[in-house]
């Protein structure tokens, strides 16, 4: 398998990693989000990985990549379904997964990047100060 | 990896396939399926085969017995993103998938499930003649 597929569900984009990430499907996922973030005008990235039994410092740091890259294109990423033990791992190995957001599953992932939405857009709607 | 990620989006169940398909993992997907039909009540199942480059005889049969499953849990299962070649070649080969639904993509399959849910609906509310 060459590409991780790309679901479009509204507003948000929703990726599931199911294979052991090597470098080159790493940068093809990236490319690919990127320019289907830039296509479908997408206001958000889930990438679920439940079913990942481990997460390497390479993979931590093409998370953070791929939010970073979102951000510039103003495309909020959360991070769902990690395995207690991916976390705990994480947590012993000292990765901060930072400017990551995180959420136990799709449902709760997909809230959240709605309520991020609807902050901005109240605070676009509240009168200059 | 040993399973294939089952997400929840509200009423729905969503399976993206990634991998090729060997019997233990067909059947441990579909007992999964049956398990999260049965515990979260889902009325519908969208399996998304994007990823897929070749779907032969025994993968199109498994669908067909997932969608037989859904249907006596009254879950619809509907296919979802098969590629343009994928297409051709079951038509060629002369495979049905008789009592699958499909739709082009992610979007549209929920849109077909739904419409199908609230037809139920509307039929539970109509008076009995």
């Amino acid at each position: 398998m060459e590409r991780i597929p790309i679901l479009r569900m509204g507003e948000l984009l929703l990726v599931t990693i199911q294979v052991d990430m090597h470098d080159r499907l790493a940068t093809v996922l990236k490319d690919d989000l990127a320019n289907r973030i830039s296509t479908t005008r997408a206001r958000g990235v889930l990438i679920d990985i439940s079913a990942l039994d481990m997460v390497d410092s390479f993979i931590a740091r093409m998370f953070g990549d791929i939010a970073q890259m979102g951000r510039v294109m103003d495309a909020e990423t959360a991070l769902v379904g990690m395995q207690p033990s991916v976390a705990i791992t994480l947590a012993e190995m000292g990765v901060a997964l930072s400017g990551v957001r995180t959420a136990l599953n799709v449902e709760k992932g997909m809230a959240l990047l709605r309520a991020r939405r609807d902050e901005e857009r109240a605070d676009d709607d509240a009168p200059a100060q």
